[in-house]
């Protein structure tokens, strides 16, 4: 079977099956999508596209867009961001808090909300108008002027993220957050709002796979080593806590949305988005990861 | 240059530095010990042999050994094991007693000390003589009758042992424990002694580089599936609190011990065993960790 | 209405109501017990005693013991008991064993079971035969030779005491336990056994609400100072989570067990036992502690 | 000796010693006070006042006005407010925000900042104006007109309580705050900002003495049984992490603040207030603990 057979069957197959797990719902805007879209992307650097499903429709790709925040940080200031954000896992998120406090108020990896909010902050010291720069970084990226933040989900967020002004003056009160907290957070309800398409998705991660190299327009967004690092850090963070789980059974360097939204690389050769909205206990795409793992096992295509 | 004038270099740049770190006493042996043995050993599935320093001096792989305990269990028993132990990284030690507390005595992965008394455990379920049998497993892998226990070291660590009671017995109460306490202790206590030179230790890991295969005997230790699992799991969880640490800065999979002995491996390519007792903050060798992430710069070896 | 009275209508309503929670059954000594059983004795500094119920059945006192033993090593080493042991209540038990680790090894409170099981080691140190001696200091506490360990309750214990080897081990690995693991956790086994009806453990208690001498025998068991102490921490540890709910409802310093048992002084007037089996969620006897709040209300008797 | 002489003795004694620990300073306010400040009064029911040293300075008694806005809430509520905050002692403070989480956004007790904020929460939902209203009942719980607050520090506390934000918010992220974030940790920075003397202080902290009267007006301020709980929560919750040492040592229900200032009362006798600005470790006045430990034991006056 070519890659393309394998993904239509999986596809099919996985939509035969009972679609479990839940739709995010803690902010209302999340909870109205249709539970049964599946869609999935596939770009390779040489030039190869394979899909299946709902690829075309727009989605929420909430902590997706982390991975891009930091590269647009990682770039600005290089290995300084490692001085107020860390790259630990950050085990079971009952002790999230607690471990902030015990470390000081430096988040664990810039994948939780913690550090996310840190990586936003360094933007807004570093920019003139960073929602703007932030969204031109993407676009770049993308190499798609289209993409854009979704207003109504940054103000739903806004609305309801108690948790997120808890964490972002929790931190601030050990002076890891340099600027006014209604900025940062609010660059950071920005950032989780961004739509893409599984296509849109899978082709803005290329770069991932690619060395730091945008593949379409040549351009270089991130250096070699620092392309690394960024995987490594998808590796060992990107979902939550099921990053060993995501290792174990699929095997490469990816991120994950609560929009239900998967990103994933294998370097030197492909970038991948899964989209599902509904999410396993451990808040990842219950078909999403379903598909992967069968997916990298019959290809025989992991990093291990 | 060539990798083995690469390594050659840094051995000798490192070995010029101050060497900083403690080395672990918890044990009064480990403590005897010189700290300033440097050692590195590389070797390849094509038969490439690279080495500088004490390569050839035997020390106490410790922690490392629960990947040849996990591969055998995995192997006796498959994914049975799985329902015994997680995947999943452990985050900072601080909670590692409430960790297991809250996930009803399922210890997060077979690589902290909770997580290799329970596949101690299995072993001791499924095998007459868990001793002999365990370490016949081990010489097989390594291709090597004179690897062994160190005796001294098995007794020093039941006589200091007293977390280790406390953790079996913890686990036991949760039912996550079958045999007698003595039985698994004593087993556990035995795979922490074991003994390698940097050339074994590498020698012994190469399986996991050749998917499973062990290289010299032709003979499959484990499946090609099992083999990228064990391999994911030591990039997730392979050096305590420092795992993101390590894939971010080395990139390959690996384990570390107490010893001062790291053990680590890219896939269809070489096994790597670096040892210097001087232990960092988060307990891994400080000369090692040093000479592997530079090692894999120059050489632009890494799996990201 | 007497206070005679006003504990036989409290017994009578209560009885009549549905007898809520759950008999402890972690040992199946303790879970064979009627669940209905219902008993209250108040013995009085000058002589009074009032009893309702089944006054005269014998029960398990569990960890109302800890207040023996704490008296008896409070009596032999004074102040320096303190140095090993806390006397701050623990919070919410999820937490027990990392306050622990926060806090070296040394036990928050002499009622907790890390905390009671150092006192036993205390114990263990000071005496020749600690068993034989504790319990003759409790005879003599109760003025009565019948008390007595109850043998298969103690081996029942020890039996299913993985939690108990547990925590005995770890606070031996901070070297807050001096003496054998196996005899220390033997006489703590043999402690939670004794065996009083109400009317017994009202006697015992009354030398805490008599200024420290035993009110039959004249006898002076602790200095006034020290039995102040004593109640200064069963009223602020007393009830495991629910201490600070206790004082406010009952106002009574006091401990109670899970067989539940539950004995309160008031300073200067009298002691009182009462017992039913059935547990509330935080461990402590719900008709008991029904009873309590009542009893105090209406006879308009708290401490504060 | 009189008790008067006892407390001039002691006041002179503990003057001559060194005075150890830190004065408060996370806000700047607090940190300009003179540390050697060390005032002592003593009001009775029946009319006897005695005193020592700067008992005429007015300090801020920061957390101790906690027990008024409590007892105000209680007063207008009822023990509906016991749905929405615990009265169980909060163990080390390391755990503060996980056992919230735990306990789902009820705090364990009106003293714990959480707790106090939920407090004021209740008051903004009951009062018209709250922070005017609240400032009338501690006139009249005073009897004393020219009780303030002191608007510096309301507004240092303001600008440096990124914590309190933080908690504010993660309560609200439970529902467990009904109004405003502004408004309500506005109150609470008021709240703590209240200024007495000594004098003052144990005029105001008679009434819960006197069974809940104020002593001059004859007002009662708080019912019998409420004003036995309040004392309940004091004694169980009214120090930190300190409760059981304070019960321990001095054996009368109480609070402190950072200002350090502490209140306490012996039912049906009296209030009294001591004040030193250097705290222990565990933030109570260093100077304080000892004076009132060295004099309910000479006075053989505790609770006990």
């Amino acid at each position: 079977m070519t890659p393309q057979e394998i993904m239509e069957m999986l596809h099919a197959e996985i939509k035969a099956e009972k679609n479990l797990g839940a739709v995010a719902s803690y902010i209302p805007e999340l909870g109205k999508v249709n539970p049964d879209y599946f869609g999935i992307y596939l770009t390779s650097i040489d030039g190869q596209r394979l899909s299946a499903g709902d690829w075309d429709v727009p989605f929420s790709i909430q902590s997706i867009a982390k991975v891009l925040s930091l590269s647009f940080a990682f770039n600005l200031k290089g290995d300084a961001i490692w001085e107020r954000v860390g790259v630990e896992p950050s085990g079971s998120p009952f002790n999230s808090l607690v471990q902030l406090e015990f470390e000081s108020g430096i988040p664990r990896n810039p994948f939780i909300n913690a550090g996310a909010i840190v990586i936003c902050d360094i933007l807004c010291s570093e920019l003139e108008n960073p929602k703007e720069e932030l969204l031109s970084f993407i676009r770049r990226v993308a190499n798609n002027p289209n993409i854009n933040y979704n207003p109504i989900i940054a103000a739903s967020e806004a609305s309801e993220g108690y948790r997120n002004f808890a964490l972002i003056n929790f931190i601030r009160s050990f002076g890891n957050i340099h600027n006014e907290v209604e900025e940062v957070i609010d660059l950071y309800f920005h950032l989780s709002s961004v739509m893409m398409t599984c296509k849109e998705l899978s082709e803005t991660f290329l770069f991932l796979a690619n060395a730091g190299i945008q593949v379409d327009t040549g351009e270089r967004i991130l250096g070699v080593s620092m392309t690394k690092r960024i995987n490594a850090v998808m590796q060992t963070c990107g979902f939550y806590d099921e990053a060993g789980e995501f290792a174990f059974r699929v095997g490469l360097p990816g991120k994950s949305g609560v929009g239900g939204g998967i990103a994933a690389i294998l370097p030197n050769d492909y970038a991948i988005a899964v989209w599902s909205p509904r999410l396993n206990t451990k808040g990842n795409s219950y078909r999403g990861m379903k598909f992967l793992e069968q997916f990298t096992t019959l290809t025989e295509l992991s990093i291990f």
